[in-house]
């Protein structure tokens, strides 16, 4: 399986968590090609937004370029959602993280798998 | 050029339209093919936000089966959005209708040319 197709089944997967749990969700067509900035998933219970943009890591570290951060921020902020950064290490839960909470790097942010199970929310909390 | 592609290609410009405007706005991927209700677009101002069902329409008439309205209002109603349905004629503006506007039919429900001139609002009427 192609590395596109692991991370559109993690999205999938997400998606069903949410509709599970009475949010509604969907994918975003074209996110990370489309000249607008854009999550890759985006969840509503009526009373919350959150935009996401999914990652999954077969390391101990992720890495976010600068661009992508910063659209997730100005889409979320123009839309009305919460920007969130989703990641699902292999033998993991998906584990959320605000923004706030990267670690900052020269090209970029990084989330460690340190950093995400001390600052990370599961998903139970992040819908909570 | 396929129908669905024609599809896609109204469903962009109306993306543009929104962003020209300050406003987020996405395609959602799969809409139609989900297992899950999802419009073809949703578009947030931060204090607003819509989901609509796009169609374009080369006759007089547009006929929509009464699933995909049922399915619009319910994915609406749980995300936190206004549930509106988009037509673009071939020589016209896109033009949105409310749900409680369009005309019921046995099959399900149908929206005129007449009816969208009537009732419809224009995009700067829609955003407004």
């Amino acid at each position: 399986m192609s590395r596109k197709s692991k991370g559109i089944n993690a999205e999938r997967e997400l998606i069903h968590l949410f509709w599970e749990h009475g949010w509604a969700a969907i994918r975003v067509a074209g996110s990370g090609s489309s000249k607008y900035p854009s999550p890759d998933v985006l969840a509503g219970n009526n009373l919350r937004r959150v935009a996401v943009e999914c990652k999954t890591c077969h390391d101990l570290k992720k890495y976010f370029k600068k661009k992508e951060i910063h659209e997730l921020k100005e889409f979320a902020a123009l839309f009305g959602a919460e920007p969130w950064v989703g990641i699902r290490f292999d033998t993991l839960e998906w584990y959320f993280l605000s923004i706030d909470d990267l670690e900052e790097t020269d090209a970029g942010y990084a989330a460690s798998l340190q950093l995400v199970k001390l600052k990370g929310l599961i998903f139970s909390e992040i819908i909570g």
